[in-house]
């Protein structure tokens, strides 16, 4: 069952596509945001990058989706209007905003800037504001939020590839420096090559490390090495290969959602490392206890970041030219996109051109 | 099938107790010790521990038992000889050796003091030394060892209790200082009340935790904070409790060997809480990866811990007071206390009065 939202008519007109039933296919859609508030930012809407969760959110596949639902929550555009109190932006400046757009400020993984573990925050699509309204992600022509939500995009990244940062980007950075894995010369694992693990390479590349792609797919070998900078490839489902690469990783950033085996993961570790899960998987794994006693090993999650670190990945990124690669798509290409998306047909993140296709008689 | 293992006279006559097949009675046993070499020291045992693992190994549940099999990893004693090149200890210091009497001292782990980690270590009892021969462990009258692998007991510990520390005392510890579980004010939850586990709480007290003692035995619950001085206790399997508790600690130690569910530990977590591992599980336990994302948990896992640490760990207990409880035993009661120890019928370590009950003629 979907859930259900307040709908507050605002003075400020807005424009989105929307989802409008568990189908999930998204169609035009007109909605009203909020006046800029004396904290706010308000900006144009110019990319936003469409998430593996923005298609679960479209068809309801976790049960709390309202609708109509405007997905997106990698979406990046230009300053129009600043609140007086505002204090870090400007108009005409390159912003964006991620995963989330509030949270309850006065908790201590708030105090301690990490609100992506605020156990009230609420998210930038299909969530609801502390007024109970509802939230429009970035499919949309303008966003308007409290400025401690949004991050400022350095000149020199470019605003297409900027939004996946803001989601997939943190996702992957945030555990590779929580636990410690962002150390030159360390020796790093990725198994998955999606829209995190293909950012999880570059960031694992960018920090030092050695890098080892760890896939099901032998096609996938020349794409991690040539194309993404991986500096080797592993099968995971060949013993051979696993047997040799045994006790040799200090991490492991596991972004796979599917169930999957983990003693083998575990057994690539040396003593002390670390596999660090990403993927929300559903079903429960089967953890071979004992796997993680001889070798003082661990396993931990991780769940995008909080502002602050997400500013300072932008700012790492832009300073080491770590982008994702992208497909950039119009918005009425959307409904086809999700549908690629659903079958893992992307090189690696979709993201929507807004600016130039999002037109209110489309 | 119980190993095999090559055993050379050596001039030292020594006399203990061994099991000589899997029904792990033991019996008294004539052997002999190597010569005090340049950089070993020799001393008279007088208390030894009975560690739950002396009793698997007695009856080979392990798998790789080597008979006639002389248990006994946590012994004390005083020094009787020192080779030429001894530079930590004298005759007649009080000392104690472990679970470890040798490593490759080569590897990273070794040159870490990290012992413990290196893939070649020598148990103290059932193992190899590097030239084949069998170690025998503590339930004799004398022990030999490099000075490496040998603790000074400080002369405020008294020696029947010094024992246990050297093994369940520094499982206890290791974990406790590895996962940042040591500072003042955390609350930590142990989980467990047996050897491991009622160090856990002493220690964890000694470091300023609140402590809550995790259990399935609601009759644990005097024990547990009138004897040990927990400040509150949990039944495992209450779901008022536990959920009355969710998200209040910052720490978990886990002692228990035997399958059980982790999910409600894991609730019973804070963001960024950490469950340590240090029961030898042997079948896979259900782990609910998603549980670990939302709050950034980990779930790590231990074993016993470094030379160099366990002398910290000595030091520390002697300063404040942190000893194991124990109930001392005359050898000719090994078997009984062994009996009673596979019922779980001891508070909380026996140890055996080696210096006052081991007689040739026994």
């Amino acid at each position: 069952m979907a859930a259900e939202g307040r709908v507050v008519e605002h003075p400020k007109k807005a424009f989105g596509w929307a989802a409008r039933d568990p189908s999930g296919v998204l169609s035009p859609f007109n909605f009203s945001r909020r006046e800029t508030g004396e904290k706010d930012v308000a900006f144009k809407v110019l990319y936003c990058g469409i998430c593996h969760s923005d298609l679960h959110m479209a068809k309801n596949e976790w049960g709390t989706s309202i609708y109509p639902l405007v997905p997106g929550h990698e979406l990046v555009g230009v300053v129009t209007e600043v609140g007086s109190k505002v204090e870090k932006f400007k108009v005409g400046d390159n912003v964006g905003v991620g995963y989330m757009i509030d949270s309850c400020r006065s908790c201590q993984n708030c105090d301690d800037d990490l609100e992506n573990y605020c156990p009230k925050y609420t998210t930038t699509c299909g969530g609801k504001y502390r007024d109970g309204t509802v939230t429009y992600g970035g499919y949309s022509d303008s966003m308007v939020a409290d400025e401690h939500f949004v991050v400022l995009i350095p000149d020199s990244l470019s605003l297409d590839i900027a939004g996946p940062l803001l989601c997939a980007g943190i996702t992957v950075y945030s555990p590779l420096k929580y636990y410690g894995l962002d150390k030159p010369g360390l020796r790093i694992g990725i198994v998955g090559l999606g829209g995190l693990g293909h950012m999880a390479v570059k960031f694992a590349k960018a920090f030092g490390a050695n890098v080892t792609v760890i896939s099901t797919s032998p096609n996938k070998e020349n794409e991690a090495i040539e194309h993404l900078g991986a500096d080797s490839f592993l099968i995971s489902r060949d013993p051979n290969q696993l047997m040799a690469a045994m006790g040799t990783l200090d991490g492991i950033i596991d972004t796979v959602s599917a169930g999957h085996p983990i003693l083998p993961l575990i057994g690539l570790l040396k003593s002390h490392g670390k596999l660090v899960m990403l993927g929300v998987i559903v079903k429960p794994v089967d953890l071979p206890v004992y796997a993680l006693l001889g070798g003082r090993k661990l396993l931990g999650g991780s769940m995008i970041g909080g502002i602050k670190e997400t500013q300072e990945m932008i700012d790492f990124a832009a300073k080491h030219y770590v982008k994702p690669d992208i497909e950039v798509v119009p918005i009425d290409y959307v409904n086809t996109a999700m549908e690629r998306l659903a079958k893992g047909d992307v090189r690696y993140r979709f993201v929507i051109d807004i600016g130039n296709t999002l037109k209110p008689s489309s």
